[in-house]
């Protein structure tokens, strides 16, 4: 048995990887830490653990928890990881990371995203930005690595095999991308944009340019395609609280045929347990849905074509927390340590839900 | 008090043109037709207009009715209305038609979207193809109007100050339309695919390509540009029942300066009432979201600048029902008959619902 | 046209009463306070109203607001109106109060319910609580008048006809009441329990024991039926914004004959435009729900009865703004200025939404 | 590895099944019969399955069927089952049936509450009606079980400690159960009722009284009881896929201490896994809440009293699909064999969803 820390686990990412990791056949929860929870039951702070684990919050103590865990999952926010991650890495800890502050390999993207200057650009290089379909063989290898965001993951794996087939002429520097959120996506601090009157049967556009992700998303697409890759990218919130649909709308001056597609998307991921291609003739769900992945670590992909407009539409859904989260961690780790790629993640999705 | 009649008044959109219409200073209902509730009250097909009203389905028989009505409302489906309505125009009756058959003002783009060939083109040249905040001289000058598509009212609202732009160098060739629908925007037709467990909690890409409201959208902004404007159009279902949120990315050329997007929609719509700009700097609703339009005949506008990518992004949102189809129905009609372009629609929006 | 005031006019109540009012044919609105808001756009804070208003905020000032308003509107918080409203009483002012402050008549049940000492029983005597369909000419001859809570109206107006029959034989000691209810209720301010993702898809017991309404739903059955009436009230928030439905479950030992109860609600409300008895043999809609209300100000009422167990099951159904608070309070002022009963709030329920 | 068949898999409850046995570390599924979809992969049935299992439906035939699994999972409709069990059962497999054909001990009773004669009074004596938390030895004995119907289960659960409580002097004969039901308990059927735009945002009252449910509650809080306890029971449906909470106002005559009846639940589950009692001083969680079990096998009870009307308000809050179906079958089944109670079944709920 692995032992396994969390970092800020009273999130809902941290709850997601308590949650999953709490029922990892090979893993154990050595501690979890939370500044503001510190003492209390995990359960207290999310309350479908009531009867699952008895665990409670620690505080943050670098040298207390050295030992104590093989693993630590880091679940802080995007500025917080960078100051408490490298001393870890420092101490030879294996290391997932799921805040922003690894996932950019060129430290001149910092300030420009996140406004901040990078302390340790040393470090960028050595962690591995996972997204196992893409690039399991480097995974397997890491000791750091970092997890995607969620839009970036659902993106990224809806793109990247048309992004790869040169035959297609893709208009690479005006990939649209279009992701739909649930509330989960954002966070559980309440505000008056969150307060249930006034989020309920929204169709919220919360970021509709300068996206972080975007850049993970050019980062990866573009060393996929080995040409710079520039997305346009805006997001909305809409009524549901877990899942994301990320639609893509891609411009070819190549053929379209939809069978070279096909046969693109499945030499992608024929090995990839977790990427399903969706892309039925008839049914009330011919194409992703998030709906079809909550619960569990899917990343569904699909795609259609418009010839008309020369253009290829192409979606990917997972559940945010899980594939978009937790569980891509998660999946990371299994790699890391040799164990199946699926370990504590093989659960269906609920439908109906 | 004008006499009106309406033809199929047993869907959602014949409910909502009853619903406004029974409530109209100036109109008074004299028949809503229904094939298959002949006979049968309003209020058990429309169960809010319970107490509302006593009025019966008629079936229709044009020339029982001719004399009844003075304008006539057409809900009927595509491919129906143009099979009735033409011997209504022939007898010299105001329509106001809410398919598609008169829609298009080029016959030979009906096999091609529709499927089939129009038996009189002759009438599309008398149509006008109604949105007021574009067209009003035209519409009030009209006994034949046409009301677009919910999804192509919202996005041409939304692009035409940006598509007149000259000084932008609009992309005209890759615009792309990502639209989000509530449910009743599919009907009050059961399926698999709307029953409700099925349903809820979808994103469900249900047209990503080939959507027919791109036709007319097409057709109106190019007329607008004064040069052929390409519309590369995805709409999905999303979790509620009444709304859209039309996001359109837009590429340019040309400076993209806040302040001079913001004077070309304020010129566009400083006399239109019914258009709202939104674009605020704080709140949960700095954009349009379709929640804020519920109930009402607004169709709120606004837009978003990504200097790093060249891209203008673009957002309406309608109450699908209201300004989507029966309010925009209506308002044509106030302006046909020379009312107060705001009479029987000038409820504001519900908050929060 | 006559002049209203609201006091506190940034809540959810506050924002209804000021879109009613200002929609209003015959009422003006003079002035809308809030401490918080004062000199901010109403619409600002109660975004719908963009476009429809440009109105501000006031802070509240007794003096300077006393000449210019005919009525005023109080949607203070419990506690705070009683505070201010008896300055106002005194000056002569017509007024209604939406807050619990002058509801009960029995100036010791405030200790009991609400925890304070009433300053001013006199006034108890002279506010009449008013719900029209129960004692329209009461109030058509008061100056003051308080309007009951959400869950009150709605299940006082659902058993008052029961409660009346004495034939029934009604357990009076033991009405059960369960009444779900829309986040709306609840008020504007964000906190955990109103988080989205916390929020969505709850059924949620928030007032199982002791819930406040419970005291004016006795006063006024127990006035109606001639003897105690005892409420077993539990309250629950369910998955909407907008809505109540309160479902009763009521004991009686004579003969439960349909036809009997039919005609008993069917005269309680013969005359009341507001009240719907909704009881159908088929279609989705056989009892109320509140779905079919939103948006109006009406108040569906309907029953079952279950022989084997000697119970009948009472249902009441409103939008909680609306008949349930802004709604049922303007109705007052129209009777208490002789208007129209239903002036200003005609506007027939949006369906489906 | 037991082998088990489903018959009836492609219904909401059959689909949970397979979903849950697949996964299952002790069981391997054999087979799922569907008249409809025989021949059919089973994930074009149940979409979330895509990936995880090339399994098809067969046609039912009890000869090729008989000697392939061990245990048959009976999902079939009420009136169905019936006509099928019994030869199964007669061919001696193990049998759990989620019909309601084998819930009732006493023959008497299917005309009352099933419309039907029952064919082989002998079986229903054979048959154990599973709750493992109130009759967990009986079921390990057994051969041949009945599963209760899902609200029959959250309500029992919630019941049984005061209902059990002599010192309580509950009035067994006014026992209230009000449920509030998510979509999916009415099942796969498309119809106008279930249509999304229909059913969304509805608190609607579909079983008012004469629920079947009452007829098995009562028959096991009769037992528990040692007394004859009549169920006063109305369900509703809410605007959610999966859940269920039910609300039980219960009268006593006795003193009701918090203390003793929070003694009384925690005896009667102590040593349950699967029933969490819920009852917090503070967060958005206070009581049971069906938000808080969906994805598990839990059941959570809680309780609140009433002094000043002598009231007892109980809740219960299941997955519909799991605990009241699908997880308290396979729960039965893990007895029946003597594999660990959660085996398959361990899986903590989602939050937030």
């Amino acid at each position: 048995m692995v032992r396994v820390g969390v970092l800020a686990g009273s999130g809902y990412i941290g709850g997601e990887l308590l949650r999953l990791l709490l029922q990892h056949p090979e893993a154990e929860v050595a501690y979890a830490t939370s500044r503001r929870y510190a003492g209390e039951y995990v359960f207290r702070v999310h309350p479908n653990l009531r009867g699952v684990t008895d665990l409670k919050f620690v505080p943050f103590d670098a040298s207390k928890l050295a030992g104590s865990a093989d693993v630590v999952f880091a679940a802080l926010p995007h500025g917080e990881s960078v100051k408490v991650v490298p001393q870890l890495a420092d101490a030879g800890l294996r290391i997932v990371d799921l805040s922003a502050d690894f996932r950019l390999g060129d430290s001149s993207q910092y300030p420009v995203w996140y406004g901040y200057d990078h302390p340790r650009p040393d470090l960028l290089g050595k962690f591995v930005l996972s997204i196992p379909e893409l690039n399991r063989e480097q995974v397997k290898g890491a000791r750091l690595v970092a997890s995607p965001g969620c839009t970036a993951i659902t993106t990224i794996l809806a793109l990247a095999p048309l992004i790869r087939m040169k035959s297609l002429g893709v208009d690479t520097e005006h990939v649209v991308v279009d992701a739909k959120v649930g509330s989960s996506g954002s966070g559980g601090k309440p505000s008056l944009a969150t307060h249930f009157s006034e989020r309920f049967n929204v169709v919220r556009p919360y970021k509709p340019a300068g996206h972080r992700h975007a850049a993970e998303i050019e980062q990866v697409l573009s060393s996929v395609a080995g040409v710079r890759v520039r997305v346009s990218m805006s997001a909305h919130g809409v009524n549901m609280v877990r899942g994301i649909l990320s639609t893509s709308h891609v411009f070819a001056s190549g053929e379209l045929k939809s069978i070279d597609i096909w046969k693109a998307y499945r030499e992608a991921y024929s090995g990839s347990h977790f990427v399903r291609i969706v892309r039925d003739r008839q049914g009330p769900f011919r194409l992703p849905d998030p709906k079809l992945v909550i619960g569990s670590n899917f990343c569904d992909v699909g795609f259609e074509i418009e010839e008309r407009t020369g253009r290829i539409v192409a979606f990917g859904a997972t559940d945010n927390l899980i594939k978009g989260a937790a569980g891509n961690a998660i999946q990371s780790m299994n790699l890391m340590l040799g164990f199946d790629e699926k370990a504590g993640l093989a659960m269906a999705p609920l439908h109906p839900v």
